[in-house]
């Protein structure tokens, strides 16, 4: 499976042989002259699903001028920045299961998953630096330091059921939205948009990534693991606030409360998430969620308003309603 | 304890301006806005001992030409990376001890040295890109590649002692000397050397991360824990084969090489570094490890024999000795 074989593949087409291109760079940075290692990069790749971060890097050179051959380029560093702190990730949080595949640490325990991670991530800065400017290095450094960040934050905050709200949106604006600005904010960088559009573009990046994460925090709650196809519950086994615990958290009071804390900070036989499901009615919760995302979604739609109509436009419109609908 | 606060300090008097101007850089990039995060780098610096890497770049940096205000964060950039694959090798060795003080992962779990590792990787990364030239962020993307390949090739070599030599030497050439080499190179580089004498410099550089991993794999099986002050003897524990234990393997025939392999391969009571230490003589291994690591360093002197004599020039003649004679 590689872009899209999903749902999302003729929300694509517009930039389809751009996505295309992509995928061969992507290709050629996890091809070794180890056997072992390319083995190893086949199977991390089948952990990147829906190629968000490269469509966005196409839909937005598209958007403010002309895509170049940097633009496949870029479409691969951003996929192997995203890769690599997924396999990280996976080993922060014991994740078993990743696009229904099993995890890298679930095959080979923690450590070939923390140094593919990091070969990938410094295979990836390298092929920066052939681009025409240091726009790409610059930018995915600092995303890169952003990504780290929010995950050490998060992971200080783990069990604090007390956090505001503030703190978890400072966490997943670093951890996952920094990326997805950056995503789009070199896109119309190497296409040659002004200093005031790539902002704008970055702002709907950083938007359409806080959405997803908010989503994302729900399915961990309330998802189907088929249909989600990963680990579901390892936020709430390892303590993660997100904002739907968050937001019960607050609900909650006496006796209900208690219970909630108990749940949420004491070992426990068996699946927390399905403790949880059961003792608590999480459809409020989950709407409330899904509101926040959706003004997040309403300031993409707003910056999309500046651009004229064309196909790159109208794929990201309904991008911006494929993040709030996923199912997966 | 910051810069050699032992033997070596006199060693790198000529530098020590340089090196005080990296130590300051490098504490820039080691302070966070969040507290926390400041706190945890503090801890990491510790595990800093003998500052090579930045000793190699100021003192080719003065044998070659005038260092620059570049060499001072140059110095601080190879550090940092240096520390930040510590914390993932202490990680994936599941080491205790970094000289005499507990490792980021036996104080915080391996989540910890993980992200504090990634970042201060992106940090330095991001250093390199406000240089002058692209030299340091392209060298310095290539030893991270080298270093996370050699790690990477070590980890399917586990529990193999029927290795050959040339392996063990593609590993450590990989994960240890390319860091020296560009060291080194960048030292050079940005203090206006021609490209061969950049070439001859890292070929030194290579050379004394050869030997000086081989001396360090001879301390995990003999050296004195007091002495070098980090946890020995996991090599073994982790199956890693190193020249001596490859030179033993070797040597050995019939019931004496069968109880090695027992004892190398299946669990055991105890420290399997004491077990081996005790059924075998060691001291001919070691001597021929020792020839090894005589040669790699033959090979700087010849390379310093091309300069003219003078204050780095000395330093660099006795960092050799040092490197075969540290007990530490």
């Amino acid at each position: 499976m590689t872009i899209a074989a999903e749902a999302a593949s003729d929300l694509y087409a517009p930039i389809a042989p751009g996505l295309a291109a992509s995928e061969t760079v992507l290709g050629e940075l996890m091809r070794d002259v180890s056997e072992s290692v390319t083995d190893l990069f086949k199977t991390v790749n089948l952990y990147g699903g829906k190629r968000l971060r490269p469509a966005l890097v196409h839909l937005f050179g598209g958007l403010v001028g002309q895509p170049t051959h940097e633009h496949a380029a870029l479409g691969a560093i951003v996929e192997a920045l995203h890769l690599s702190s997924l396999l990280h990730d996976d080993v922060l949080d014991g994740a078993d299961t990743r696009r229904r595949l099993p995890t890298l640490n679930a095959l080979h325990g923690n450590e070939i998953p923390i140094l593919i991670g990091d070969l990938l991530y410094a295979r990836a800065f390298s092929l920066t630096l052939t681009l025409s400017t240091q726009d790409a290095s610059r930018e995915l450094a600092e995303a890169s330091v952003a990504i780290c960040r929010g995950e050490i934050e998060q992971s200080f905050l783990r069990f604090r059921p007390d956090l505001d709200d503030a703190a978890y949106f400072r966490v997943i604006g670093d951890k996952t939205a920094a990326l997805y600005g950056a995503s789009c904010s070199l896109g119309a960088i190497y296409a040659g948009a002004d200093p005031q559009t790539v902002e704008a573009v970055r702002s709907f990046g950083v938007s359409l990534g806080m959405a997803f994460q908010i989503i994302d925090d729900c399915l961990d709650v309330v998802g189907d693991e088929g249909l989600v196809g990963k680990s579901l519950g390892t936020d709430l086994e390892t303590g993660k606030m997100t904002l739907p615990t968050l937001r019960l958290s607050r609900r909650l009071a006496g006796e209900d409360k208690r219970r909630f804390l108990v749940l949420l900070q004491q070992p426990l036989e068996g699946s927390r998430r399905e403790a949880l499901r059961a003792a608590f009615d999480l459809d409020p919760i989950v709407a409330e969620c899904q509101t926040e995302a959706n003004a997040h979604v309403a300031n993409c739609q707003a910056i999309l308003e500046r651009f004229e109509d064309g196909p790159e436009k109208r794929s990201l419109v309904r991008l911006c309603g494929f993040v709030l609908s996923r199912g997966y």
